[in-house]
């Protein structure tokens, strides 16, 4: 009989969920000694791996799973995480910030508080570029509202061209070419949005840097909601503050809280929005971990599942 | 052989665009008594009507025609407006507000001016649902998109219920119900956003009063990128100045520019947005002309009349 431990701040309300789901065999346990199944936030999951004497699936809350996948941590288990859940969330944040810039929304109050009757032109998001880096379950949403508000989405991924809401894909190239890092400049050059993506890896730290930022147009606008590490911090408001891109907006840091003295705070153009770009919900978690189980119980594969190489 | 006249401040590239579109037959004309069919803005057009000796179809680059509609006027041709290109247009202004309002895109502003690492849970339009008041080809644009981020939609119309993603319809009493205004109460009750797409009719006046303010939840958001006639603007100060619903977006108003002395400038949680909710592309427009235009060749019904008595 499968046996679950949940971990997890809200261990309140996933327990209540996770009893009406009515989930056949289920046995929800408090000893870590007992459970084949855990379901939690990833920190607290670490804790408790040493403890943990037969565990079979982990069902992470999280899309980032990095305390679970560093190397000095236990592997004998399956992974999986929430990335399936976060797309939809991601999408509303995104296209959220998207249009905002587009439609001027920070200075059309400006010119309502100055009393200024701002008739500026707008701007469209239809027919822009959109650069997914990354493009995994959440690119694939962001790549389907994209095309929903007439986008042209172009994908740089390392992985298979699995959407076909992307128009264009870049890939690494194995050598340097003559532009410079390969494929990912190209890529830069033609977008007007770039959104990152990225799980935090070694593979992706700093890939944002100043290379790739030089590549964007001047109008370009960066938006990071995947880690922090992605992005070279210095090289980024070195490019903001002299207007060679046009905006960032910055939902993870390399630090989160963020220090009180980064240059993040002012700088120009710069928006943070302190990790909140999706929540994990329990009632989204409730439903993935339920179809997971079922394949669990099936001895079938499971979905959303952690390549501990990889670290996603 | 059917002959244009362009009536339009962007009448050069409308010229152009028409050029380039080599639509069999057409001849550009100047002389407004040459023309059959003419194209252009509302007050233009009006300016000319009587110079015109046999018009058989204009078509306006707007989708307002009120002056056109005017009783005043001649009525001796078919008259089309450009509803049919805003859908898109519309959809990313109206997005973007709903968007923003969630993401507390101001508030996140602030708390990063204020060097507060905010954590405050975002909302999610996802599950909410919005109410169209006017159920038009705008409308159902906005419906789609409504629907692509997981949201209920109602819709209230006279009209007929011809839109596929309108989740329940609301339609006016023929006489006032034990709540009022028949159906608009109870359609206003349940809504998280009210987007008034309504055209500026005497039926459309004042439609959004004192009454259907209080019928929304306190956490509504009102969204009017209809006409500026259908908001009672005393009735709304009051209700976003006690707090009786939770924000306004107007991109029009009774009077436009809106006199300096107008209390909207400074209305709590109220936003203007000075009429640039969606402009008129020539790309559109000309897009739109030329479907219509090989209809009056083969004389086919136009798309997007206007039914002069209705008044859109």
């Amino acid at each position: 009989m499968p046996k679950l431990l949940i971990l997890s701040h809200n261990g309140d309300e996933y327990t209540e969920r996770i009893r009406q789901a009515d989930l056949p065999e289920l046995e929800i346990v408090s000893d870590p000694a007992e459970a084949d199944i855990v379901l939690g936030e990833p920190r607290g999951i670490r804790d408790a791996l040493p403890l943990l004497t037969h565990p079979k699936w982990i069902q992470s809350l999280y899309a980032g799973v990095e305390p679970l996948v560093d190397s000095s941590q236990r592997r004998d288990y399956t992974l999986t995480n929430a990335r399936g859940v976060f797309g939809e969330l991601m999408s509303e944040y995104v296209f959220g910030y998207l249009l905002a810039h587009e439609k001027r929304i920070f200075k059309r109050r400006d010119s309502q508080q100055a009393r200024k009757w701002d008739r500026a032109e707008s701007g469209l998001l239809r027919g822009k570029t959109l650069g997914l880096l990354g493009v995994g379950s959440i690119g694939a949403h962001l790549a389907g509202t994209a095309k929903h508000f007439g986008m042209t989405v172009w994908g740089y991924t390392r992985g298979s061209e699995s959407s076909g809401q992307v128009d264009r894909y870049f890939h690494p190239t194995p050598l340097p070419s003559p532009e410079g890092r390969g494929g990912i400049i190209e890529f830069a050059q033609g977008l007007d949005y770039l959104v990152v993506v990225l799980p935090r890896t070694k593979d992706t730290d700093k890939i944002v840097n100043a290379d790739l930022l030089d590549a964007l147009p001047p109008h370009a606008v960066l938006v990071n909601v995947g880690r922090g590490n992605a992005v070279d911090e210095s090289a980024l408001v070195e490019a903001l503050e002299q207007g060679r891109i046009a905006g960032a907006v910055l939902d993870v840091t390399e630090q989160e809280p963020l220090p009180e003295d980064h240059p993040f705070w002012t700088t120009r153009n710069l928006l943070l929005t302190f990790h909140t770009s999706a929540m994990s919900y329990p009632e989204d978690i409730v439903k993935l971990f339920t179809e997971n189980y079922r394949l669990y119980v099936e001895g079938k594969p499971l979905m959303y599942q952690v390549d501990f190489e990889r670290g996603y």
